[in-house]
């Protein structure tokens, strides 16, 4: 198998690094760098390139990778266990075909050939003008061929796409017969996709996990998946009577095999002490069964999403539950997605803890960040990136974290259909600090928990600004914010220790400058609308009619109006304070945006002046 | 002098050229370019350098330049008549001397270089990493010393200006001292100063004139300029009885010596025909002495600003003048610009008119595009790029254009001093055609009348969109619209042929849509702000509190609200129609901006594929 055995073909790249620089350097453009090494079972160790993922749904091809820091590159290990005539492997910003960055293998039905493309918008391919996606070796093996490349994060070639933190879309393509140059290949005709991955990991090692750590599964009792689009199942899970106090450590998911697809998110939460007992319940979470008293399971204990690995509290720190003062009772909550209704499907996926009596130093917690579930905070339609932000504002961390301050170590982030971009921002005095956490290729379909590059210290007064970008050209009608997979959310749960009582540090704009807001649009516009206080805040916003004055003026309003604070510790209780007409933080120094850094050219390098012989100066 | 004899140095540029491109090449940096040829009087004809300013008001620097649209590229020749240590010679976005671009000539006492380099936003200077001031070379002559180099348009090199049409702010530093580096020059206490040019002037040919051309001078009769920083001063001037139509095919100003920094601008009106006789006047245009019978004489007939060269029609056609039909009174208004207040300076400036009576095939015209003078149309205070834009519509150019269309060939830019950008773009269908004048660069203080590049052909249904840019960084309270220097406007004043009824073609925002936006400001901001209506617009701007909400509403009100039409003929008389509350062009499709193109580095062609032997595909 992959795992196992076998000499390493990479152990010596450098070599052959720059036996393809000199490539560039003598611009010979053509000539052969790499062939056939046909060693039975001489598969690269796991531990060369960590990460995986199957990019097409049979699992024809398989990508694995590892990722160079110091030289800002990654390097690829492609197997394609079918090759016919080729394959196309790229990346583009949303995974579409055109305005693509593509390695290609492609052949004649004589030569193979290898290159660094790009596809214009209409999807015709060209070769790139630098090769970037640097061949690094071909091999057969009994399981297929393997491709070794390497790409640089940044390569300073406008044509290519630059590896970010956060969502990569990578795209594959088979070909399915010879084709004679690059240029012949037509895009739109071979058999492709794309697969969502977080092609950066941060290069963090997994904690040393104590002996004594048991397991807890956490699980659907064999559910019927409704054959709806949208589930939300509620489960309630009991600890043992006298559970003592402990740490999770880790936990994973466990997806009923077969149920991939279909089991979006889901998440454990503690309910609240007050109560002793909690009554079982096994159904959907918006069902008119369900026991209000399940409104009160609130405090977050593990979270997954599509896509995610299994999660690992770094080693100061574990997630405590059991012993007194805490609840033995414990929601699962499964958001099942079913788009293409499929009936009778049964379930039993969940989540597995892992768990330890001897303590670490640290409890850790989790808060939400971002805005409010609320519709006063909404997107017109037609948008083709519309910005919402939402705060946790001075006052609140003020009031609410230790004066050693908290450590960010991880962050999910979170939004509905429409959410395109993310990125939380710790801001100082008015000065951003810190990206805390972003995605510019943000998919509601890849929501991992992922664990920071950096560990993030937020003190009282620090400000936590979380920006969600919106694409809503293929709606008619505004999109307002709550609970619903068609409202939107724009939230970042972040994971941190030490544990403190605050849970939710969100915003949405002040309702009395809403209001003002539809009247101005009423008295405005000349078309009669009915914009009237006694009509709920969405029906008002769908009625508007959305030309761009009300736009550009909704936009003014969320960067002007004052917001109303949610400043919460467990169970919705706020901290005690004024948190209605809060002023906007205010920014006056931003980060910059990172300048790719491009590697100086050959002839680059700042030049000497110019010696003159003008004979004696001052006549 | 220089304009008389001498060989030519720069008859074999080419062999030079390649000279200086071998050292990029071979990246031996430092080698000897070019000698001192001493040759007396061996100074380049007039004709290779056809452009030439002072940089300096001593003129110790002159500068003349050639421009090659073929290579892209223009050729300077800086005379430095009294060296001493070196010069700074470059370019920057309005003339400041960090973030500039510079050639430097440096002597350390013994040695002279020559570098291309940079300065930060500290104005430290750094050497450039691609040398794109090309030394081509150096010569003395008996009135001082010759540098020729030469600059493409466009580096591709980020820290280079990018020389582009309309005005370019040059800047010149004199070193007084040696100095040891080019690091150890201190650009603050250096002599220096900026002169403002169009670099790149269109290769127009001077059309022929005629043999029986005649001129004629209409000057101030030796005004004392008032001790006052603004001035328009307004005199009549009369064409001799019975005077036939001529056409005007030239003209040029005529400016006392001594007062070239007081003539600010100039222009020449004819009075309506409709009055048998105009009163004599001599005096400011704004006293109440002066005759109200004067606003009739709007016709422009020649205008000229400060930094204008000679004027010259297209052979196609003359600005008709004289003749029955048309008035014999002339208007001369000349701007006296007094800033230092200097008392009893006496002036007979005005404007040359070289007229022919071989009357030529077509009419010539001027056309006012952009705002109209009214204060609806307003900048909020502390804007760095406040955006206002006047727009000539299609239901306008639809009555007043004659099938055949009219060809624009010349223009002239004008705001006051808060401008910064003026662009006039064709609009056709709303789609963008083509720029019809930009000056991405403008100066209030350099208002030349331009020969466009290319005629630009308008048709009936064409849009002409005028878009100003200001800045009002420096001002406390808004700048609204209007007359007074402190005030703004956003005019292109369009030369064309034939010359049509249509003299103004401008717009407004919508008085009643502004209505509502002091409406609005009231009812939105906390404060009690007095936005009633019988109070002026002036005032109603004057006291909006402008914050965030204040500015953005403005700007997308601007973007929204319907416009008032000034369509107008001669002595302002509207074309028949309903003006009043028309929408807004909307545009489909933009121009692109243009992208500077970058010669391609060695290296940067497109690769080939690297070819790979697999063996037989499809096992």
């Amino acid at each position: 198998s992959m795992q196992t055995s076998g000499s390493k073909p990479c152990s010596c790249p450098s070599l052959k690094l720059r036996e393809v620089a000199s490539m560039y350097f003598t611009m010979i453009a053509v000539f052969l760098v790499i062939l056939v090494v046909a060693l039975q079972g001489s598969v690269p160790r796991g531990s060369d390139f960590p990460y995986k993922v199957p990019l097409d749904p049979q699992g024809l091809l398989e990508l694995s990778w590892n990722v160079s820091y110091p030289e800002q590159a990654v390097n690829f290990q492609l197997l394609i266990r079918d090759l016919q005539f080729g394959l196309l492997f790229g990346m583009s910003d949303r995974g579409e075909f055109e305005n693509a960055d593509l390695a290609v293998l492609w052949s004649d039905g004589h030569n193979s050939y290898f290159g660094d493309a790009w596809s214009d918008a209409k999807g015709q391919l060209h070769m790139d003008s630098q090769q970037d996606y640097q061949l690094l070796g071909a091999r057969k093996a009994p399981e297929g061929l393997y491709l070794l490349f390497r790409r640089p994060f940044s390569t300073c070639d406008p044509k290519d796409y630059l590896i970010e933190d956060g969502t990569v879309h990578l795209i594959y393509g088979i070909l399915e017969k010879p084709v004679h140059s690059l240029q012949a290949i037509n895009i739109s005709a071979i058999h492709g996709g794309l697969q969502r991955v977080q092609l950066l990991k941060p290069n963090i090692t997994i904690p040393e996990l104590p002996s004594d750590m048991k397991t807890m599964e956490i699980t659907a009792p064999d559910v019927v998946i409704p054959s709806q689009e949208t589930t939300y199942w509620c489960y309630m899970a009991e600890l043992p009577e006298d559970f003592p106090k402990h740490h999770i450590i880790m936990y994973e998911p466990v997806i009923t095999a077969g149920n991939e697809a279909l089991v979006h998110h889901m998440e454990v939460f503690q309910c609240a002490a007050e109560f002793d007992t909690f009554p079982h319940y096994n159904g959907p979470c918006d069902s008119k069964m369900k026991p209000d008293r399940l409104n009160y399971c609130r405090h977050v204990l593990a979270a997954w999403a599509m896509g995610a690995q299994a999660f690992y509290y770094p080693e100061e720190a574990g997630l405590a539950f059991g012993g007194p003062g805490s609840s033995r009772y414990l929601r699962l909550e499964i958001h099942y997605h079913n788009p293409l209704v499929f009936k009778g499907r049964r379930d039993s996926s969940g989540i597995r803890l892992y768990y330890t009596a001897t303590l670490r130093r640290h409890d850790a917690g989790i808060m939400e960040l971002g805005l409010v579930y609320t519709p006063v905070m909404a997107i017109p339609p037609g948008e083709d990136s519309f910005i919402l932000t939402g705060y946790c504002t001075d006052k609140c961390t003020q009031l609410a974290l230790p004066a050693a301050g908290i450590r960010i170590f991880a962050s999910q982030l979170h939004t509905h259909l429409a959410g395109r971009k993310v990125v939380t921002v710790l801001s100082r005095d008015g000065r951003e600090q810190q990206v805390v956490n972003a995605d510019g290729h943000y998919s509601p379909h890849f929501q991992e928990i992922r664990m920071l590059k950096e560990v993030v210290a937020v003190f009282p007064g620090d400000e936590l600004i979380t920006t969600c970008t919106y694409n809503t050209e293929d709606r008619s009608r505004a999109t307002v914010g709550g609970f619903g997979i068609l409202e939107e959310m724009c939230v970042n749960y972040v994971h941190y220790y030490p544990q403190t009582q605050l849970e939710l540090c969100k915003s949405a704009v002040d309702p009395g400058y809403l209001h003002r807001y539809f009247n101005l649009v009423n008295r405005f516009n000349d078309e009669e609308v009915c914009m009237c206080p006694q009509v709920s805040v969405p029906q008002q916003f769908f009625s508007i009619p959305w030309n761009t004055f009300n736009r550009d003026v909704l936009k003014s309003l969320y960067a002007f109006a004052p917001i109303s604070m949610h400043c919460n510790k467990s169970s919705a209780v706020r901290f005690p304070g004024e948190w209605e007409k809060q002023p906007l933080p205010t920014i006056t120094e931003r980060l910059q945006e990172p300048v790719p850094h491009c590697p100086p050219a050959p002839g680059s390098q700042p030049a000497a002046p110019v010696p003159l012989n003008l004979g004696k100066l001052r006549r």
